[in-house]
């Protein structure tokens, strides 16, 4: 099934990526706030079911793709 | 309006970054194929209505957000 993880630092934490993009967009003229850059990690595991898919990837993100410290992730079975 | 921007590689463009991934996965013992890792990105404009606010996003994918040789962005307006 394919699997969809959304990763975006927590609210509280400063986000340099984000500050810069914010100011390339103004730059550009663009009237836009509060702009954060985060990742977005898609792949596929052998599951059968959507529950499954959703348990293995909850393992990945705590064992490899997310830092619980600064970090929060949303998983999303896509098919 | 909130609006989120997922960013990810087109299909037949290497993801050296998602290989790396992939295989520190494998490394944890997941099974887990067909990883790419692209952006997210979140912000906020002064914007009435959703038509608008993905008008401005679109426009901002086409001035800076996105390499539209190698990347495709998807644009979702949140609230």
């Amino acid at each position: 099934m394919k699997v969809r993880v959304a990763v975006q630092l927590k609210g509280g934490i400063l986000d340099p990526q984000g500050k810069a993009v914010e100011q390339g967009l103004h730059g550009f003229g663009f009237s836009v706030d509060k702009v954060r850059v985060g990742r977005l990690i898609e792949f596929e595991v052998p599951a059968s079911d959507a529950e499954t898919a959703k348990a293995q990837a909850q393992a990945m993100c705590d064992k490899l793709l997310v830092n619980p410290v600064m970090e929060k992730a949303v998983i999303e079975v896509v098919s």
